[in-house]
């Protein structure tokens, strides 16, 4: 936060919030189109936001990096029905929004390689940790309401459960994205969603 | 292949397969103890290469991390008993393989992200896209033979089964990574293999 003289830094102060959700929607939609692979200088000259303001408001790459992932699951979040999809029903549902934004899905794939260089990208490994913590929470959730109501066998550990989903949905993606012609994400997950019940 | 004079050439086009795979080892050793995220002179300093010579045998960064990725898949094909397991029993004993070496984890998350960018990175991209083709054919055949001994059900697409299988044992293992405590690759896998039948 060493940027701006004193003017400035006012300015930025009451045009805070705003400036800096501008700045993340022309990322996000930079990253959508161009994939992560840009340094944070190359970011600002491409949605023409100086460094120093850049700077001023994201600490550096990663964290601009995490912010951007996280308003784009923000906006997912908000899509209508979402509470009664089953586990994989919710994975197939986040694929399907990804399709159209390949950078995205580059982008977390980033996210998620920094994260596993936790000593060199901290808040890159902080958000994807926290972040597979709650997606195998809310995916453990639903497998055991699918218990509960009978369409999921009773023996079937739901974070075992919960986790082969996720990595199967991401795994996928992954595959697609190298390989659109192969691979078929929601024919792939829909195969799970049949085998999931499993021995009822 | 511009440095060394011709002497240094002619010696290293001598010597050259044998200090190549001594390279290579080395470098293997490196990753799995640290991981993927040295430069090539910085791999070179910590391995007592001059980055001269490592240049001589690799035209850079990604070519090496290539060919220490499929040193170690090489290795991984010689275990005995290969042939008789099936599609998620493989997956099981390779990621049980990369246990003891979580570096190679993270370089191959390294090598996947590369690939999604395959402009700035084309050796990585066309390994990779390579090698997911190889696993998913490896993969169709096991499964293929599970549906004609009945174990697996007949009207399951062994395309679709092989990119999940494929996917499951990637996320799965990253995530392991990431939380070790929270997920076990192996009971997942497990769940997996219980529920591939299907429907028999």
């Amino acid at each position: 936060m060493a940027n701006g003289d004193a003017g400035t830094r006012e300015r930025s102060y009451r045009k805070g919030p705003e400036r800096r959700a501008q700045i993340l929607l022309r990322a996000m939609e930079l990253f959508a189109e161009r994939g992560a692979g840009a340094s944070l200088r190359a970011i600002g000259e491409a949605i023409g936001v100086s460094h120093a303001a850049l700077r001023y408001y994201f600490a550096n790459r990663d964290e601009l990096l995490v912010e951007v992932y996280r308003a784009h699951e923000a906006r997912a979040c908000k899509r209508p029905g979402r509470d009664e999809r089953s586990a994989v029903e919710l994975m197939e549902e986040s694929a399907e929004g990804n399709r159209s934004i390949p950078g995205l899905v580059e982008l977390y794939a980033t996210l998620t390689t920094d994260a596993l260089r936790g000593q060199q990208h901290p808040a890159a490994r902080e958000f994807v940790q926290e972040r597979f913590r709650r997606v195998r929470a809310d995916l453990v959730a639903r497998i055991e309401a699918g218990q509960r109501s009978g369409a999921i066998a009773a023996d079937i550990d739901p974070e075992d459960a919960a986790a082969l989903v996720a990595a199967a949905s991401d795994g996928l993606q992954l595959q697609w994205l190298l390989d659109p012609d192969a691979v078929d994400v929601r024919r792939s997950l829909e195969l799970l969603e049949r085998l999931l019940p499993g021995g009822r």
